[in-house]
């Protein structure tokens, strides 16, 4: 039986179980993960302890407690309980007091998704932008757009764009390359007024038929020696225009997104 | 000047970021946030001490710096800084060591948007599950669905389905409730095969005009008595349909997916 891992938090618990998994990632075992979150007054906290200590009873081993609870008086709550308790947040904001000299706030729910702050509403603003500029649908307010991404169709250009307004709230648009781009030898004219904002993204030629076969099976938009002949065109676009680019093929939008602002010098917190 | 804070990674450093960022913000303190993405070599870690160091001096202070770095001469290369550094993984894995009696894996840049998984495919795959699927375009494999959205338009259906596909895998469609389905009395018809699917956002309707005046200002559409009408039709419908519903007025898409994810009992982990 996997051991069992209670993620509490006092707001969505997102964060702590981001960290969470990647820390239990670290380890090639199977666990079972119960988020406990919303967790901001002593109830909730004592509900929770008593569910962590049926848990203990039930499993006979102690469960694994990861909270970050800011406030202290439910944290001790989860601190009685059979379980061991590990404190993502005291653990680092106690050195941090000290060395900064000055009290932490004990703010809960702080740095997550607060849907009333400016830095919330520009994500929401960022994805309606990336939704209305998905696939070249618009140029309208294309000046406006922070990154433009380029690449042949299903190369991962929409998601990163989503990603990129969701997270950072980076207004990302996105245009394909097509073959009639490839015949005139040039990029849909449009681009030409935004050149510093493009990035390309390429892709295995293998991997995008594929892709594409999923999609439309035996089709000629996704036969491999069309596939090669867009993905040659492409990236010889893209080397002639000077559009920095780079290959989609083994990243996650997670690391295209990293790799992105870095290259565009736009390196915006997470909120 | 505000302290500098160096968050470095192996990986992306997204989680790192977001983690460090919660616990920053519990102080009512500004910093400068450097973060230092990939560092999976010596080489690289000795690049960063370097900065980390060249950054003491200059600004005559420690600089804090959060590490995520699995390696543990990487990890030890960065302690020789003039630097607070706080070992985030560490922490925590060397008393989960000893609690699970195994040793842990070490590895690297795992936990988070690994491109070359089953759960990656399945995020990408439910993002354009969710694109498809957006404000009612196709009634099509709507059985895939594992929720769907109903509430008028502008109440915050795209975005949380967006991100509930973005981050666990969730394929979430959305319709929206419009004026006809209110004369009518009755939900889109495609939805009455789905009922269990279905989860309702509502919204204040003050708020709700105001979002809409942004997009079309003094339309009828964004008209406050037009918003009251919607509504409270949309608000009496969901509750002669027996639909689970919360209001997104002033909940952000992270936490009305935390809330869907319990009620739907899809929890999922994140990544």
């Amino acid at each position: 039986m996997p051991p069992t891992v209670f993620i509490v938090s006092d707001g969505t618990g997102i964060t702590a179980e981001t960290f969470a998994h990647s820390i239990l990632s670290q380890f090639d075992l199977k666990f079972r993960l119960v988020r406990v979150p919303f967790v901001d007054s002593y109830d909730k906290a004592y509900a929770t302890a008593e569910k962590i200590n049926a848990a203990a009873i039930q499993e006979q081993r102690r469960p694994i407690v990861f909270t970050t609870l800011v406030d202290t008086g439910s944290n001790e709550i989860l601190k009685g309980t059979q379980a061991l308790v590990m404190d993502m947040f005291q653990s680092f904001i106690q050195p941090l007091e000290l060395e900064l000299d000055t009290k932490s706030n004990h703010a809960m729910g702080r740095g997550h998704g607060n849907a009333d702050t400016e830095e919330y509403k520009n994500r929401i603003e960022a994805i309606n932008f990336s939704l209305a500029h998905d696939d070249g649908q618009s140029n309208r307010s294309l000046a406006e757009a922070d990154v433009i991404f380029v690449g042949v169709s299903r190369s991962g250009k929409t998601p990163t764009s989503l990603y990129l307004a969701m997270q950072y709230g980076v207004k990302a648009a996105n245009y394909p390359l097509i073959p009639d781009d490839f015949e005139r030898g040039k990029l849909p004219t449009a681009l030409y007024d935004h050149r510093s904002k493009l990035f390309g993204l390429t892709i295995d030629p293998t991997r995008l038929s594929e892709i594409r076969n999923e999609r439309r099976p035996g089709s000629k938009y996704a036969a491999p020696e069309n596939c090669r002949y867009e993905v040659n065109e492409a990236e010889a676009m893209m080397r002639r225009e000077g559009i920095k680019w780079l290959s989609s093929t083994h990243k996650s939008i997670e690391e295209i997104a990293t790799t992105v602002l870095q290259e565009i010098r736009l390196d915006r917190s997470p909120y």
